[in-house]
């Protein structure tokens, strides 16, 4: 376990692709309190809304409600997401904290289905928004690799294939002289492994030595603690997680839509292993009851069923 | 990981520690079919019953009625548990699968409270089980350790004193010239984590390389999984798992009733990593949706729910 990181960055996603999985109808109210109480958990970063078309997801119309509803930590970054460039001025205009964010997709499939464009309209976007971000002052963020560990359209994708999307990304943020702050691989359909994840970071840390790879698993197959693992003996120091495993559908039979790892296993895995989060477990499991008392079902993360060991009567 | 083993072989507790967490009433011929179920899947053990007190246990009255009801594989064992010398004769006569098993617990405060004995009473009855095992014809068998990763009385509990609770357990197996077929090394209560695995597989490994280790996992707190890899990563090549993940509570907050791992989790990671065990995923998943539907709640295992990957709708 020689590898393992000193520290680990843990991005809460339960508000923004949490709530998107679920029916739209939570209050904003809800979705505040539940934001607020993630921040006094130690968590510094929170993925709180989406800016996209309300007719797709209508669950994010209340995206700038949200943003001037919450009470702000000055210690906490509250991120949003957005898929184009009108999306990136409403979140420009919102206030919540950007990050020059360039996504694409290891399958093609995917990327027709999910986002209605070609590999080539997806660069050619990408292209257009890193422009946006130069000319509001952003520098470098975060590339996101969508189903880099395969898709349900087309399995797994050969290695070579994801590194060619990961390398195309990379030039994108590489010519606007805003090299990536880190290069996420994504499960986002829930495929990896323990072994693939070796193999997978492994590789893109041998490519591109520079910048740091960070994941973002879902725990649909119940294998996603251990990929976290493998993540963390390879040093990734940074991962997306949802407080209560938040995001899935555990009881649709459809891996569609599935959840993230809960950032509670997340952070009890790091606490044992003896790395810091900053996160302080108790107040994030109570998090996770909330979560779940909002949506009003189980939650697929068992941490906070369980309670923290030794559990006590 | 070049010390995963080439093949594992997995213990099937579904029907008896998993239906023993449920509540009483759960038809003999539910069971049954449940039983025959995974004996269809590749699974070439499978726990059935306990032969315990019917008072204390009412859920596993019917021990004997299964295992006269059961059609049965010649290519299956068919196991059951007891706890004392009358509980092992009402197996004997049962005609299910005998294995000499002798158990111990690394806490003492568990053992007192969960089987009323103190360690040197628990040792006195495992000698004198023992000696009937013999009388009976049978050779060694596995040991079991309980609460070996921590218990909810006494927190983590030292390795010294795991050793020397292991090492008792051995001796009687080894004074009776019956030496050990392997060492369990119990996680009753979902206390492990993949640091705290390595440290006691590997310390038992070390201390006594001739009997092979075997790990017994709980979920409780969504870390069950990358314990089994811990293992696995130790050579380790028997493992306790159960359909589904059934022995859980998962929604009642309360970790006294852990479920085990789900089979079919532990399957799906033996084959992404190329290890053989002999049983196939998706019979498997069904039968794991058997056991839903018998139980009527939703289980905690999430490949069930999920499908196998690729997800087709």
């Amino acid at each position: 376990m020689s590898g393992l990181p000193k520290r680990v960055h843990i991005v809460e996603e339960g508000p923004r692709e949490g709530f998107q999985s679920e029916p739209p109808g939570i209050a904003v109210a809800d979705k505040v309190r539940f934001i607020e109480a993630l921040a006094e958990t130690g968590i510094r970063e929170i993925d709180c809304a989406s800016f996209v078309n309300q007719k797709v997801l209508p669950q994010m119309a209340d995206a700038e409600e949200i943003a001037r509803t919450i009470r702000r930590r000055p210690d906490v970054a509250y991120g949003c997401l957005w898929l184009n460039n009108n999306g990136f001025l409403r979140a420009r205009a919102s206030g919540l904290t950007l990050q020059a964010l360039t996504s694409g997709s290891a399958s093609d499939t995917f990327l027709m289905r999910n986002n209605r464009r070609s590999p080539e309209e997806q660069l050619a976007s990408q292209r257009q928004l890193r422009r946006l971000y130069s000319e509001s002052g952003l520098g470098g963020g975060p590339v996101y690799l969508f189903t880099a560990f395969g898709c349900n359209y087309e399995g797994e994708i050969p290695i070579q294939k994801v590194m060619r999307r990961m390398g195309e990304l990379i030039a994108v943020c590489e010519e606007a002289d805003a090299p990536p702050t880190c290069l996420y691989l994504c499960d986002t359909v829930g495929a990896a492994d323990p072994g693939l994840v070796r193999r997978l970071v492994s590789g893109v840390q041998d490519r591109w030595p520079d910048y740091p790879v960070a994941l973002h698993l879902h725990d649909t197959r119940g294998l996603g603690v251990a990929n976290a693992m493998a993540g963390l003996e390879l040093g990734v120091s940074r991962f997306d997680a949802s407080c209560g495993g938040l995001g899935g559908c555990p009881f649709a039979g459809n891996s569609a839509a599935a959840g993230n790892i809960a950032t509670e296993e997340l952070v009890l895995l790091c606490e044992r292993l003896g790395i810091e989060t900053g996160i302080a477990l108790e107040p994030l499991i109570e998090a996770a009851r909330l979560a779940r008392e909002i949506v009003g079902h189980p939650l697929s993360g068992k941490l906070a069923n369980a309670g923290v060991f030794p559990f006590r009567t």
